[in-house]
């Protein structure tokens, strides 16, 4: 083995999992290397599809903007099938896209730019992705301490063909791929769901009469095969033509030739008969095969986790992948901070298997449906769309639950809160800054900055009864062992967690006082002031189609209560005012002290 | 003089007017260079409002997103006044910022930033600014040849203390300041307005129990004097002290003392009585004196024109000075765009005078009143009020209407439309892509690119006589000498200006089919096929609180109507569809064939 370095993270795969992860590592205090083999980032094509969730995470790290400029937006989906008495397709239906509860619909965009988009941030943070860096030799050490580092990774980089170096890492995320090395090394058995097909897919601008182009179309051209489209930036249609069962991609042809671009769109344009297709300018395309299959275990050593397409691969058709790839370490990599920042125990981890193979789960399953339907000689189209209808919460990654854990309390909230769900992502309402009066989505205040955010919904303390609850809420939050802790500083022995609170009164502003709040409302620097950034009301005048907080969440003005937001802004717990001492024993469980 | 070279346009000067003229010059094949005597661009402090027009401006461009991120939104203004018989101000008034007709309202942020916004933008486009670089002489030729470099300015830069270089051009921007070396080099004469003021302005994190502290205020504390702040990034505020009459600017001080930062606190502290300020971090403080002026030509020299405080200068009370400069060279660089590179006759230029003049002097005008509110001793913060709500069009920037000139037809469109102000900038009304099913702000289609749009609003075009008429529309458009050459290809010697069609009709996306429009509505391209981005329809389902066009406009959709907007999205003429003749001579009078 080469020269030895020491790191706390190494990310193996500079892809959309891989840079997602590489964005969250940098909020906490911890060394991490991210290395990929690939000269560079992806130059264009690949992964197109951008689902609400995956937007509102982008914005949750303040990098969505040029994505939303560079994309195009999808709204709309056509389906077309063959009339089997001419022979010809006919547009059979256009569905607008059900915009969800997100203020984000779908985007399309080339992987390459918004790879570029993670790049720049990491750039400013002052990570540097090591290309043209391969992965050749893993070692394991045995060890009970925590710090150790335990996992050895030999590299070689195309600077130093001769030598070599080995990274000893504490953790290791593998996020290489549909063939990962790191899966290999460590002979992860896999599930197979449905057998291998072929795909062929390329991004062209299309010369042609056919209606939709500039609209996501799903076609099934009875059996002469199908084919789904999705309309780009600059011009570019994305195509991916699915072969029915074991037929050729290309008509006429001997199977074992592998087409060209030009006998592939000369496929495409016989699947849109009685429309014309032709092109000039091809920015990417390949043929690829796909297995549908996923690890059995998400976490194969304790120091180790895969994710992404290393974790699970499937057909494009529902456009999930890179989505699921980024969520997963968007789940990941806030738990991998605080554990080895030293907030966390290392309990927390176990919750990475079991809140994500669920959504492996769901989308293969999805995605067998897809197959399915895509497979059928005649009501082929009715058959997506119901399938697509079936899954939309799932599609748009909105309705993605996570289900009881140490980080998810099993409770029923309903009474408390009626629109606010356990494990689910908070839905975007709004509120409005007390001191300043400016209005925002509630969202736009749980950054993804490593901070848990505790949402107190006081009601309208103007009523005496209300104000004393908030005001005995915050005493007892200062007597707790931890909670006080968690709130003073980030968490750790190297700035890890941290718990901010946030209070959202009911009340109209100038009947309160902000400065008369309790401290933990407004804490004081002796150079920075007061923070005047964790105080809203719910009384307010929003934009048409802006719903205030309370109504939104389903929160009684009267009442109140109190939601734990965690980093990744899935709902942890929920509470009464008075619930305090159950709010520290939920964080007591995986805190060290 | 040094060695020599040679440019079309030179501007002198990287504040926030000479940056918008190098964005905007970017666009036209010429070559521009952009000096600076300082050693970089504004670190932080200075003008900190960006109006509504003026981020749309920055929209147009594409960069306002990272100025929407890092800015606070101004919403609210707060009045506040001395209760005589306490001696303690009081709050009189909250008054919420009226929307207007934009999508952006105001917001705040330091002048610093909004540079680096514009110079990440240049250098995309390959311009550099070139900082410490000092004009130091003057010279003219006489030409009468439009293409000739009549303008000589010798410069020396921090690298060549000894040499210096002749930069010969062909048109100059001075955009130097209210103390500018161009217009002290043609001695041109100034009117002047009221006298000279001194003014301290500060940007502290306040230490304060001042409840309005993150909020706009307007304060009048009576015979000790009045204060304006503003909120801003980073828990920072901004305070203007204004001294009453000629009283000094710190209370008790001999007059002929320079107040220190401390002492101008100590000053805003007593006038807040009985909140308490203080502060420990100051971003930047500036004690400065503004004589209201205005330059008695704008275009002194047929080669040499003034824009921002170079042309006017005046108080920072209605926080218009940037906005005011960069909308200046806004209004002048697509028009000198096109004289440079071919394509329009110099006569254009005229209209940057009589275009901006009129705003010049309605600032000053409203400058003088908010100086003349701010001076009272009671009623100030009623007056103050009063004032910004009458000019509360201008302030924003919305209100701007240019007069009738060669770029604004001389016309009453009522009738035809009813919505539209002829030299006014369009509202954001909503339209759908025909192709795409998006619906976007019509605004968005209209980016400075330095092309013309027509906007063609052809009703319903189910009905038979209104697809006649398009029909009609097209082919005279495309019998007349001029304008399908301005459509064709950019038009002039160095392609300068284009003339790009839109159609906005209001019959259902389905009813119609795209490529049987009239082709000028969809051109084609061998390498880049059909353009799907110049047919919109109004029948849509905009999202809440989106209006769509006809009825926004008010455009009667049994008529329709032709909107021309020129290059900086004011509307230049109006026209029914039988109008083209009309509209060819618009052009004539000022394009060269």
């Amino acid at each position: 083995m080469g020269n030895g370095s020491y790191t706390d993270l190494l990310i193996i795969g500079a892809g959309p999992a891989g840079l997602m992860a590489a964005c969250w590592a940098a909020q906490f205090q911890m060394q991490t290397r991210i290395i990929d083999q690939k000269p560079g980032r992806t130059p264009t094509g690949h992964a197109d599809g951008l689902q609400s969730r995956s937007l509102e995470i982008l914005d949750s790290f303040g990098i969505v903007d040029p994505i939303l400029r560079k994309s195009v937006r999808h709204t709309e989906m056509a389906y077309w099938a063959m009339n089997e008495s001419t022979g010809h397709i006919e547009r059979r239906k256009r569905t607008p896209s059900l915009p969800g509860s997100s203020v984000y619909d779908q985007r399309l965009l080339n992987q390459g730019a918004t790879e570029q988009v993670f790049l720049d941030y990491l750039h400013e943070m002052g990570v540097q992705v090591e290309y043209g860096t391969r992965a050749r030799e893993l070692t394991l050490s045995e060890s009970n301490s925590e710090t150790d580092h335990k996992v050895a990774v030999e590299v070689v980089s195309g600077k130093a063909q001769d030598g070599s170096e080995t990274i000893h890492c504490r953790y290791l995320i593998a996020c290489d791929g549909a063939r990962g090395w790191t899966r290999n090394q460590l002979h992860v058995p896999v599930d197979k769901k449905l057998g291998e097909s072929t795909w062929a897919v390329f991004d062209i601008v299309p010369i042609t009469d056919f209606p939709d182009i500039r609209q996501s179309c799903a076609i099934s051209s009875g059996d002469r095969g199908s084919m789904m489209t999705a309309p780009r930036e600059n011009r570019l249609v994305r195509f991916y033509i699915h072969p029915k069962g074991d037929k050729e991609l290309c008509n006429g042809q001997d199977t074992k030739h592998e087409p060209s671009l030009d006998e592939l769109v000369s496929t495409a344009d016989s699947l849109l008969k009685p429309y014309k297709l032709r092109y000039q300018h091809c920015d990417w395309y390949s043929l690829y095969s796909i297995k549908q299959q996923l690890v059995k275990q998400l976490r194969p050593h304790d120091r180790i986790l895969l994710a992404g397409d290393a974790a699970h691969t499937h057909s494009p058709k529902a456009g999930q992948g890179m989505n699921v790839s980024m969520q997963d370490t968007y789940n990941l990599v806030w738990k991998l901070g605080a554990v080895i920042t030293g907030a966390a125990s290392s309990r927390v981890l176990e919750t990475y298997e079991s809140e994500r193979r669920p959504v492996a789960e769901e989308l293969l399953e999805l995605d067998a449906q897809l197959v399915g339907a895509y497979e059928k000689d005649t009501g082929a189209a009715k058959r997506i769309e119901t399938v697509r209808d079936q899954y939309s919460e799932f599609i748009s990654g909105l309705g993605v639950t996570y289900g009881p854990s140490i980080l998810v309390a099993d409770q029923n909230a309903q009474g408390l809160v009626n629109n606010i769900k356990m494990g689910r992502r908070l839905d975007p309402f709004y509120v409005v800054n007390h001191a300043e009066g400016v209005s925002i989505n509630l969202m736009t205040r749980l950054p993804s900055d490593g901070s848990w955010k505790l949402l107190v919904f006081a009601g309208d303390i103007r009523q005496p009864d209300l104000r004393g609850r908030l005001n005995s809420f915050a005493k007892t939050f200062c007597q707790q062992p931890l909670l006080p802790r968690l709130y003073e500083k980030r968490h750790g022995t190297r700035a890890g967690w941290l718990l901010e609170t946030v209070l959202i009164h009911a009340s109209p502003r100038t009947s309160v006082e902000l400065l008369e709040l309790p401290e933990m409302f407004h804490p004081f620097d002796e150079t920075w002031g007061w923070d005047y950034t964790r105080v809203f009301t719910d009384e307010g005048s929003y934009s048409p189609g802006c719903r205030g907080a309370y109504d939104g969440y389903g929160i009684d003005k009267n009442t109140g209560c109190v939601v734990l937001c965690r980093p990744d802004q899935h709902v942890g717990w929920i509470g009464a005012m008075e619930d305090v001492t159950d709010l520290e024993n939920y964080f007591s469980v995986f805190i060290d002290k």
